[in-house]
């Protein structure tokens, strides 16, 4: 197989990517990447997706307008609520970055899938987007293992109309999720993330049973 | 590192497995394979996840309630419709038999996350699942490189008042998805998808350039 990186390496080092270079991507590459999208479970397995790749230089730069235009009012708005802590300063930062050179993007991938999402019941509304994300953590996660540098955004949505007029959508297709991809400026390295022990709850809210468990050792398989 | 199946072999076999055995699951593997969710992206890196590890038999029996009323009519009226072809008829049968054996599930993962889901505008509501589909696809790509079973469900969420207070859960945090996970009866095996070249579309929708390329042979890496 192509994609040989070990899962638990993919996964400790995917860090989102958002300093790029304009060099191009294998159109090999990306194919295989969105096949491995493709893998992700959906609901009834309808496979409805629908993987736009972006490379077209007057639509890459539509939406980096979209990005900006958004990234501008969510900064300023951030840094004047005191919300952008030392923490988030160069998340910010690099933010800054990818809505200044948005337009070189190599490419964007904006993973769609079928149908409008219903936000009532919640049931309707959860089931949509579980078909969908799956396959962009997928995407990531392939373009991680291939070197490519990778972004999940989704600040162009503030204006879903517009994003589908530039890709030229048809009405029965929502767009979910937009990815910047190109080989990365800087190097891939392991994620911080708050403990697990933190996060998990054992039947109910609050009951911290596991979090003096030990560190896993050994796994016996009764098969 | 733990897990070390090659992302694509993972990924290729990440099949829904809904015959699970009633024997009891590691902690230390459950705790693992969730530390794995938490290295998937969070919109602002807020990482408000929840996961609630639920092996209390009243409560996973509660939670199988909620899955087979759903799972009762869905699959009538899915009958009923017509719309269970040849295909489909294999998960419906899985199907049947996760709602008849749900409560001896050895235990369910319900991944949740902090605050309630904005159904408007758009781009609220698509980030707020942004943030925790993408863990819950690590955790089911983690639990397929540990080989246990697993199974993206969200059929018990047509209750969603009832899931929580089956966890005890607080007003502001939100279930996303149920995931009965156990050792599998049977075997993971290889996914079928439809081919990549359907589902990619360069630059506008309906664009088909992309049809034609040759399979993946080398990459380029201009680092």
């Amino acid at each position: 197989m192509f994609l040989d990186m070990p899962l638990e390496e993919a996964m400790s080092t995917q860090r989102a990517i958002r300093r790029l270079k304009p060099d191009p991507v294998d159109d090999a590459l990306i194919l295989h990447t969105v096949e491995m999208a493709l893998k992700a479970p959906t609901g009834n397995n309808q496979q409805g997706w629908v993987f736009m790749v972006v490379r077209d230089r007057g639509r890459v730069r539509a939406i980096g307008d979209l990005n900006r235009r958004a990234w501008r009012l969510y900064s300023w708005l951030g840094r004047k609520l005191g919300l952008v802590t030392e923490k988030l300063e160069g998340i910010v930062k690099a933010g800054d970055y990818l809505a200044e050179h948005f337009g070189e993007t190599p490419l964007v991938v904006v993973p769609c899938y079928k149908g409008r999402v219903p936000p009532f019941p919640f049931i309707a509304n959860a089931s949509y987007f579980a078909s969908i994300f799956p396959a962009v953590q997928n995407f990531l996660l392939a373009a991680r293992a291939a070197n490519l540098g990778a972004v999940l955004t989704t600040l162009p949505l503030w204006n879903v109309r517009r994003l589908k007029k530039i890709l030229e959508l048809p009405g029965n297709v929502t767009p979910c999720a937009i990815i910047p991809v190109g080989w990365p400026i800087g190097k891939y390295g392991p994620v911080t993330r708050r403990p697990v022990e933190e996060v998990v709850h054992l039947d109910r809210y609050g009951n911290r049973e596991f979090l003096n468990r030990p560190a896993i050792t050994t796994v016996m398989d009764p098969m």
